[in-house]
């Protein structure tokens, strides 16, 4: 295949392969090489013009699959059928029923011990969660009393934290069962602070995501 | 000066010019060079045959500081003076309280934007902080009543990242105010999993410290 004239297909192809070996023989176990090999005749020039490494094909690759529902996350801001407390739960449950976290959580590879990939997972915690998604709906639940915080900002930031990163099972490797634990310690912060956001469903959820990841790594 | 024959005067002596240097010119401004050239005729070969890198040092200059008051931060899981939440909240004033901190907190560099460091203080706080200096004294809180959790090991997890991680100055760059503030949802977080552990002394003492650090970065 010559080298393609419209970039932007070149990088969906690239990506198209990736997520496709990443699936089938993990992260770890998927060699630049690999893609290579698997994208009929294109250089590895052609693919270093795009990214830098394999680590940045898998952060452009996690980005594609999340993309289209973290709008509809964000869409959540809107409704007005909701108070924030309530826009909160519609949150955390909607982010863990999309159908793309099965993928999110079989391609995720090891997190812990990847300084640059465990960096990258907080500064998005802190970043872009934080204040992106949990901080407007905190501000309306304050604005419309379901939610009682003096410092919006910082409890944003915990929850994301505790929520994108502690209780993640991408991130510490956890067994099913310290998700089980970590959750319901979860729940309890945040009952503590008020918010009765999380439910049996949401905890299940979690511990199924967290064997798929078992299961892929 | 001609090569050490007893290499741990050699190592000791290295940390000794890095931490004054640190202490001098900040972490960031302190070359590998700068350390030589205090070091009266030690050569480069020396000094890498110790240390792979500057950030190694640095993880010996800081684990030097604490490694003392770490031994007596430990001692209190054997006083038979106070019950397991009594030896918590001593645990975390003593820790806080230390005079190395001032010197902690001025030497570390930025941790937030070096995945090294940030993975490396992630670490420390979920291998050893949690496990060796918090979960012993849970579980003795558990036995003597004073604590009441169902999962030890993830509250004590839980406590340690946001003791040591979250609302540590040194970590997220945070100012006075953003210390002052985190540290007071620390505090609702704590009491609602029933531990009225910290006092209005160790917010001061906090954003103290958080002072320090932002005047030295």
């Amino acid at each position: 295949m010559a080298r393609n004239k419209y970039p932007e297909e070149t990088v969906n192809l690239i990506l198209d392969v990736a997520f496709r070996l990443f699936m089938e023989k993990g992260y770890e176990h998927t060699s630049i090489q690999d893609i290579i090999d698997h994208l009929g005749g294109l250089s590895k020039g052609a693919i270093y013009h795009h990214f830098k490494s394999k680590e940045d094909i898998l952060y452009a690759v996690m980005g594609r699959m999340t993309a289209e529902s973290n709008l509809r996350l964000k869409e959540i801001c809107d409704r007005t059928d909701l108070n924030g407390k309530e826009k909160l739960k519609t949150l955390f449950r909607l982010s863990l029923d999309r159908p793309v976290m099965e993928d999110v959580f079989t391609v995720s590879p090891n997190v812990y011990n990847n300084p640059r990939f465990l960096s990258s997972f907080l500064h998005e915690a802190v970043e872009e969660s934080a204040p992106d998604y949990i901080l407007p709906i905190i501000r309306q639940g304050i604005a419309d009393g379901s939610i009682t915080t003096e410092y919006p900002e910082q409890l944003a930031q915990l929850i994301s934290l505790l929520a994108n990163i502690w209780i993640n099972p991408i991130i510490f490797e956890d067994s099913r069962e310290e998700t089980y634990r970590k959750f319901v310690i979860f729940d309890q912060v945040l009952k503590g602070l008020g918010l009765n956001i999380v439910d049996q469903e949401m905890l299940e959820r979690m511990c199924d995501l967290s064997s798929i990841h078992q299961n892929n790594n």
